[in-house]
């Protein structure tokens, strides 16, 4: 049979991890695959940019529009991220024509996805992006493909390796976020634009496209409840420890009757469950599924080569002619989601800087017997200056309850600082 | 497009979970489908059991090979198990007859699978087994599909719940293993030949097909090594725990350049590595491959639902025409690993029961230096009547030249009991 030709466009940490991937590779890779999958074409921004590969023997091509353009390449691989232009237009001009893509860009699968998998669907070709969550986690083709029997009700994740290794810095040298974030962006494992990363964007993207696959519901970014890990301090995680808890940013999706719910959020979780000890840059995704039950997928969430197994598994399923559905169901059937209005009940740490004057505590516990929070345990931490620190764990309660209690409190001009909510994460 | 029928023969377990699952899901299996899939005709050893499912509206069909020979039939579901006939004879007859056929059925693939493999390829149907290891954890497709650019070196697993559950129960209930066992065999979790759970054989079936896929191999069940727990003792599993330690039944698949070694047997593993922690009926498997890296797949490893939620995964693919070499390359190229001779190096935990004489001590530690065998720690426990229980910690060694020392030792006639050898695994 005819060879795949696959034309690169982007030859960052992924792209050179790919070519390696295919050279090192080429004889299992061969026996895996119909059809023999060829590298057409390279192209990137600067060809003169030391790589650690052979580039030499490689087309280059300094337009990347004459990959998406040329009629002998079959399957473009875009490797360059960005939600906008130009890889949006790269994708898009390569199915148009006709183009098999395989991307790892979350950012433009999160943004344009339904678009895209409209327009690759119309045009009898895939879109894969595996390589787009968890690195090497074959986390989508298990949702899509290995669970399909199943109704999903819940996804849960850790998978910003970036995140994981900040927050375990900062317990295990007892350090300050700005200082570990520092230390972090010095090795190069913050995103050029770190809110993508701390601010819980890059999570978000992720746990987005995980939600329509589970869910078999249109993609929608736009709903994802978002907070990052910049405003946890190092008094949080140590107290969460003497409790019993780690503190991990946590991406959630839940599916009840009444809608989804998709978040973000830096959680307490037990330390001795499988997402409390995760440690640096290792993700996990859970799925609860009605028959499966609970199954678990952990691995290197990033890296040059852990991203590249991702991409050869999406080629050499296309080089095998097998298609699926870019979310797992037809995308003209993919419906918006509805928002779950009333949050899923849970317990929740609170840290208050409380102004040490008589009273302020009895004012503090009324609003939350108001809201009917009651609290599970309460404990007044050694002063700071003139403030009394005040930790309390909650009963089981909800943000459409606890939310305005906390605004209520905090217009009572009783606390030094913004109370610190972290809502606690059980299983 | 035309319904895909498929005829399921089997109805224990697996095969109630199944109509169960194709009924209660039906719009998310539809969705996920090209074709409808549609129950055409069941069959079971005894229509009139009881059974939690309604099987009224299904058409009963007494003779299995009614099934396999019905022309309107594209897909045969093999659940009655067992390494020869009938399955062996429905799965042949099925294929022959150019029927897709979707089996949990290990020991049929582990004894079989090449054979079985030759001819649906030859008759360009698909054979699935997602089912047959580890339940509703994806490991088959993640091994074939989601791994594919990989040279694959290892893959490690708890992937026998019963041996789990019974190890697990010694601990927590400080019982011997003949008084878990009975146990177990009460509330129904060991097969009706016990040897085929704790003798290690049903692991030994499942890491045989795990590594057929992983390596490229052909199924070579003849030679895997097994080693099953009916020999473990609580002392050892208490001696294990205060070192750090404790004792799973691991299933090891391992390739180097000369050979692969595949080996079930328990092993002690450190107790805060994520296979110590492992408990009960949850099944875990890691695959080290040279570009992902350690990946890790966890779940369920059993019961009605969850490898039903395997068997509608692999009948939606084909129903998707979803078609990919049976072990993951095509089954022609499939050559007989070389079995490794050298063992990798370990650590081994070892015990004696010494005849309480002088010189037993110094004639035991002089065999095994004399096979180059160093002692990392030695600690001489308290009396058993006459005997003295040693306990000792190698540094790495290999089988090779531990088993002739043992032997040696043995034929001394300074041990009152079969010296107990257990292999330490600190990944």
């Amino acid at each position: 049979m005819k060879s795949l030709n696959i034309g690169i466009i982007g030859l960052g940490n992924v792209g050179t991890g790919l070519i390696r991937c295919l050279a090192n590779n080429r004889k299992i890779i061969m026996s895996k695959s119909d059809r023999e999958i060829s590298v057409a074409a390279i192209c990137a921004k600067n060809k003169n940019k030391k790589r650690e590969i052979d580039i030499e023997n490689l087309k280059w091509v300094q337009d990347p529009y004459d990959i998406t353009d040329d009629k002998e390449i079959d399957l473009v691989v875009e490797l360059i991220g960005g939600e906008e232009n130009p890889a949006k237009s790269i994708v898009e001009k390569s199915l148009l024509n006709k183009k098999h893509v395989v991307t790892a860009n979350k950012a433009l699968i999160a943004k344009h996805g339904h678009y895209l998998a409209l327009l690759a669907e119309e045009q009898n070709v895939c879109l894969n992006f595996e390589a787009a969550v968890a690195g090497a986690i074959p986390i989508i083709k298990a949702i899509k493909e290995s669970l399909s029997g199943n109704a999903i009700s819940k996804v849960y994740g850790v998978i910003n390796g970036t995140c994981n290794y900040i927050l375990t810095q900062m317990e295990k040298e007892n350090k300050e976020y700005t200082e570990v974030f520092k230390k972090a962006q010095q090795l190069g494992f913050v995103e050029k634009d770190p809110e993508l990363d701390v601010g819980g964007i890059d999570t978000a993207h992720k746990i987005s496209i995980l939600a329509s696959c589970a869910f078999g519901t249109r993609i929608n970014f736009e709903n994802v409840l978002i907070n990052g890990i910049q405003n946890i301090s190092l008094v949080d995680i140590k107290n969460a420890d003497s409790m019993g808890y780690k503190i991990k940013l946590m991406a959630l999706a839940l599916r009840s009757d009444d809608g989804i719910i998709q978040e973000v959020e830096p959680c307490l979780v037990p330390k001795d469950n499988i997402f409390g000890k995760l440690e640096g840059g290792t993700n996990l995704v859970m799925v609860e599924g009605d028959f499966s039950d609970r199954t678990y997928y952990m691995g290197p969430g990033a890296g040059s080569c852990p991203t590249a197994s991702a991409v050869v598994a999406d080629i050499i399923d296309i080089a095998n002619g097998k298609k699926s559905s870019v979310f797992g169901i037809n995308a003209n059937l993919l419906k918006l989601p509805i928002n779950k209005k009333k949050d899923f009940p849970a317990s929740f740490y609170l840290r208050f800087l409380l102004i040490d004057e008589p009273g302020t505590l009895a004012q503090l516990s009324s609003i939350l017997g108001k809201y009917k929070i009651s609290i599970n345990r309460m404990n007044q931490l050694e002063h700071i200056g003139e403030t009394a620190p005040i930790l309390i764990v909650t009963h089981p309660t909800t943000k459409n309850l606890l939310y305005p209690a906390i605004d209520e409190i905090s217009q009572l001009n009783i606390c030094k600082n913004e109370p610190v909510i972290i809502k606690i994460e059980e299983f």
